[in-house]
């Protein structure tokens, strides 16, 4: 096909509806391919700047790793370098033990690091972007209300003026989030299996101020280069810093025990026990407003499937699959979702210009391959939850963690890394990733007792345990 | 409390969504109560006789079992024995092995029978039953649209006008079915764990009519008083008698079975192979046309937890559980569901006269109850698929069964009793009975495998086998 006919056929239209970061990340996908794009997003739109102040700031800090880090990079629009001038890299975790005793735990043995971002410098940086391509539209304040997948017909209704708008496109993206209506309408037309499980835990936010040093400069209160733990077994805080040298707490706890603390007493009482290192970083008022103001949020999984509908439709990110945030991959996945649809694109030859009877078999692909990935790290997050909050201080689990990182460092091309490294630094498929990690848990196993058992014997021997 | 000062006092009303079965029972439970009770059904009243010829006959035929008798008997309407004027016995399978080889299978071995009964004529005797009572007012064509629980204020469409009507209730019942449009709204409030899964199997069904005889009289084509199974291993067919003489027969099997059966041809070796014995009976032209007309539906198995909402709200019946039809418990289970509500509601002393803190405990209750049993109805429902459509024939499961019967002939009292008995012919808890069976399931293999090695050893010892 010759040039000139390309350009005199109308480009294939695509609505993606929700511009998260999800959403506006395959917004500039599908515009480097060609698509003439449309986005749809109920919110207003935050680069104008008298909407920053109605930004909800009720959400966990971000965590960039290497798959949302690669999804960035592999559409050559210098994204991934540009955010990292903005990030915070943590480069393990400390441990908060109780009474002020600090221990860091490295993520990577080879000095790898996840990265705090604030999730408004991400967007922004999206959806400028996206700005500067011709074949992009954006709506902001336009809630999605109901589609024809068959005919693609598309109904929104501008929230500023309450007007209904109408819109078509040859190919619907839902990436609008966890209480998708993409995904509502989608179940109307497919046999779509659904599960959504709350867990018993809530999430209220606390900040910990910059202080102010000796010399009358604003810093930060704890080592920045770390994601703030103190693991509590049924519950846990954890601290993410942000770049105006505060850091953003998360208080993660069952909605009971949160109810038994009444008043401020209770409150007051229960920090002194728990997180008492955390009273004077916070201040006593503010953790007291803090405590009492700020809303509690609730936490579930999502999974579902199929993702798509025939060659018209694919939901993607929290639509598709929503986890609890103890791995930090919620957004991580969600872009390499983006990644991974447009190297099936690829594969499949889908063209921005022509319809084509691969798109159904590319979107039918889609499902296939991305749904066990989805359903890893949802599992693998709500493992994390326990990990966090009480494995980390359990003797057995830092011994085969230490022989895990040992295995790694001695041979770092072989098939042993430890499963924070497979999740966190590499981009394999979180599928690949479990499969891994239980094949070597028998070895670690294997290794541990050997070990343990050397050791007492070894001590026994030398007269350490005198029975 | 004088009787007096209780007729002065409004009654609480009691706003019940959907005028199916299970929601038309609660209409009568909460009206002999004494509750102000409306209900709201989206479709026509089918008591009006024009509205007779717009219903779907699309559905599985129902199983009456003494679940749904009990909750029809507690009430002491005399519901109970009007429908018993209008069922068919069914005393047990009747397993169609090809090649026109017939064995019957009894449910019970006290001749314990589940009763084939027709949807309409249930729902008719309820809904004729409610209008008896001063206090229910019933709406048809009635589309609830949403509501706000704490207010107890509902909306709806009138379906026939297309205005929009408004009423309010203290107490808000969600008997809407599967894809109840109470649930969805519920899911705003509470944190509900929610999953629905579809099998891959779908239904389609055909008609056996009645057949002529000598003394040129309509009559059963088929023995009456049985479930009529052919088990294929992985699909099957089941056929239950109407009181017109004929039978309901319904083809399960998976939707890309029933894509392969592209032509009339495809069809007729497919069921000469298979389902023999039933072309004569069904009539060719009959099956090809039924084949190809009638619509395929697919099942699926919804869970979900809570049911309730404070003292305003709750779910049963297919809007808190639905599952796949193979056990013909849904009805029974609903019914149940009504008969339980009541229970809990006497055990609080739940007045239809005054409010009462005691109602939203009472309704926790109902959750806390309930939920356990319908798990292990849903998952038993999808368990007796695979007995129906392949375990019936095998040698093992027939001997377990033996067993198992002949256990619970020789001690009926005692904890041995089949599954199946327990389930159908007894209103113990679904829980309760699915912890029964697996206890009893160790004892049975046990006795199975002396009894084989028995066999096998005298055998050997009488030259049976000769090695």
């Amino acid at each position: 096909m010759s040039t000139s006919v390309q350009e005199t056929v109308p480009k294939r239209r695509v609505a993606i509806i929700g511009g998260g970061l999800v959403g506006a990340l395959a917004v500039l996908y599908f515009a480097k391919r060609g698509w003439q794009v449309s986005l749809f997003e109920l919110r207003e739109d935050l680069r104008v700047p008298e909407n920053k102040k109605n930004l909800s700031h009720r959400s966990i800090n971000l965590a960039l790793s290497a798959r949302g880090l690669s999804a960035l990079k592999r559409i050559s629009l210098g994204l991934d370098d540009k955010i990292l001038e903005h990030v915070i890299h943590m480069k393990g975790r400390m441990i908060h033990l109780g009474e002020g005793k600090l221990k860091s735990q490295l993520y990577g043995v080879f000095g790898e690091c996840i990265h705090s971002v604030e999730r408004e410098i991400l967007l922004e940086l999206l959806l400028n972007t996206a700005a500067t391509f011709t074949n992009v539209k954006m709506y902001f304040q336009h809630q999605f209300k109901r589609c024809n997948f068959d005919d693609g017909i598309l109904e929104f209704e501008n929230k500023k003026t309450g007007n209904p708008f109408q819109d078509s496109a040859d190919l619907i993206i839902g990436a609008d989030g966890a209480f998708s209506a993409v995904r509502t309408q989608l179940m109307r037309v497919v046999r779509m299996d659904y599960s959504q499980e709350y867990i018993s835990h809530a999430y209220l936010e606390l900040t910990i101020p910059p202080r102010v040093n000796d010399k009358d400069e604003e810093e930060f209160a704890m080592d920045p280069n770390h994601l703030h733990i103190w693991p509590r077994h049924s519950f846990m805080m954890i601290a993410l810093p942000n770049r105006n040298k505060s850091f953003t707490c998360t208080l993660f706890m069952p909605f009971e025990n949160f109810d038994a603390l009444k008043t401020e007493d209770d409150l007051m009482e229960f920090f002194r026990k728990y997180y008492a290192d955390s009273i004077p970083l916070i201040g006593e008022d503010q953790l007291k407003k803090g405590y009492f103001r700020n809303p509690r949020g609730s936490l579930m999984s999502i999974k579902c499937k199929p993702y798509h509908y025939k060659d018209r439709a694919v939901i993607i990110g929290d639509a598709a699959h929503c986890m609890v945030p103890f791995y930090g991959q919620g957004m991580n996945c969600g872009f390499q979702d983006v990644e991974m649809l447009n190297g099936i694109f690829e594969e499949y030859e889908i063209s921005a210009v022509q319809s084509s009877d691969k798109l159904a078999l590319a979107l039918e692909e889609f499902t296939k391959r991305r749904h066990p990935d989805a359903i890893a790290i949802c599992d693998l997050a709500m493992y994390n939850y326990i990990e966090m909050r009480s494995s980390v201080v359990k003797p057995w689990y830092l011994l085969r963690k230490r022989i895990e990182e040992t295995l790694y460092w001695l041979f770092p091309t072989r098939s042993i890394a430890p499963l924070y490294t497979m999740v966190s630094f590499s981009t394999m498929r979180y599928s690949e990733a479990v499969q891994r990690w239980k094949r070597q848990g028998f070895l670690l196993n294997v290794i541990g007792v050997s070990i343990l058992t050397t050791v007492t014997a070894a001590s026994i021997w030398i007269g350490y345990y005198r029975f």
